[in-house]
């Protein structure tokens, strides 16, 4: 019961920073947009390659979320992309006030879009709104047709769904339909789309759904 | 800091329930083995097998941890396995509590192992013990290679990696040799061994290993 007590405080705080992190977004006209997903799924790939695909559409900055390491930041600034690294330093999720503290080191005049790779964590990130106008979900087809009922609060909060690695498909026993089927029935509107960062199949309608949320 | 001192407190408390499990354990001769990773890492998959090809040689018991459902212990179930689901509703990890009272649903005086499933999430379990002797991490090939850096806690603490899925590791561009030498930065002694359970390879190993735990 304690628990319970101390998340809701923890929330009530993380979203009087989330309302700031949004009145500063609004006010330098930049839609972000939240990346959730276990370790592994390929947020940073699909990152990597959206930023290079749009860099002649949109300025795109990035706040890169990790416990500890720097590798994504540094995988991200190779494209170009104004990056800040955020380290939790062991904490399992981002909250709103990391990233209104990391907006300070931003060009935000100079951004249409920020990019937020949360923490690799299918729960806790879940539950910290950060500001964000989209939150996007990422399952990897790797992970098993389990996922959607398991971890709900993830899918629940998406306003878009990315079935990634298609290309690893015929080595799993992951059905496209069933994961669809099972979303839809915690998340009415979300699109879903497949696709493989590796390949590049299904890219193109990813980059369109993203080009539409500006 | 107030965040800290809570997290201090939790574990405090949690290291109690730890020892009383590690009691009632020993009393009754009972070796538990606690399986971390992320969501989809194929945790359920290689205790299935396990159990299988175990039965006739050990009695083992299962926890199932999960966040609402029963997927996993009812699949557990039709191996022969006693088994018992603890639902955490939402939360991300299991505790040493959660444990010790399902020990109580357990036949624990025909029982040579207990296995734990934890929540799928390689941030939180990590930092809570659950009483067990021995912590197995998973990590899947389809993950990638950064995993070991940037998780180093769930690594840290491990009595044996499991690099999973390798029937995947030419679709992607994993290196068992890079994994192992980054685990070896953060834990000198554990193990490393690499298998699939889908088609077989290097489950023997895993087996024997077990059975030396006993």
């Amino acid at each position: 019961m304690a628990e319970i007590l101390i998340m809701k405080a923890v929330n009530a705080e993380n979203e009087v920073h989330a309302a700031a992190v949004r009145l500063i977004l609004e006010h330098a006209g930049i839609r972000m947009v939240n990346f959730l997903s276990s370790p592994g799924a390929g947020k940073t790939t699909l990152l990597e390659k959206t930023l290079t695909a749009l860099s002649n559409r949109f300025r795109i900055g990035v706040i890169e979320g990790d416990l500890f390491t720097d590798e994504d930041a540094r995988r991200i600034e190779r494209t170009g992309a104004p990056v800040v690294q955020l380290n939790t330093e062991g904490s399992c999720h981002l909250t709103a006030a990391m990233i209104e503290a990391a907006l300070s080191r931003l060009p935000l005049s100079a951004m249409d879009f920020l990019f937020v790779e949360n923490v690799g964590n299918l729960v806790c990130p879940a539950s910290f709104r950060l500001g964000e106008h989209q939150r996007v979900t990422l399952l990897s087809v790797a992970e098993g047709n389990d996922k959607v009922k398991k971890y709900p609060k993830a899918f629940h909060t998406a306003d878009c769904l990315l079935l990634t690695k298609i290309d690893m498909l015929e080595l799993t026993d992951f059905s496209l339909a069933q994961a669809e089927q099972d979303f839809r029935r915690v998340n009415a509107m979300a699109p879903v789309l497949s696709l493989s960062a590796r390949t590049g199949e299904g890219l193109t309608t990813w980059f369109d759904l993203l080009a539409g949320w500006r």
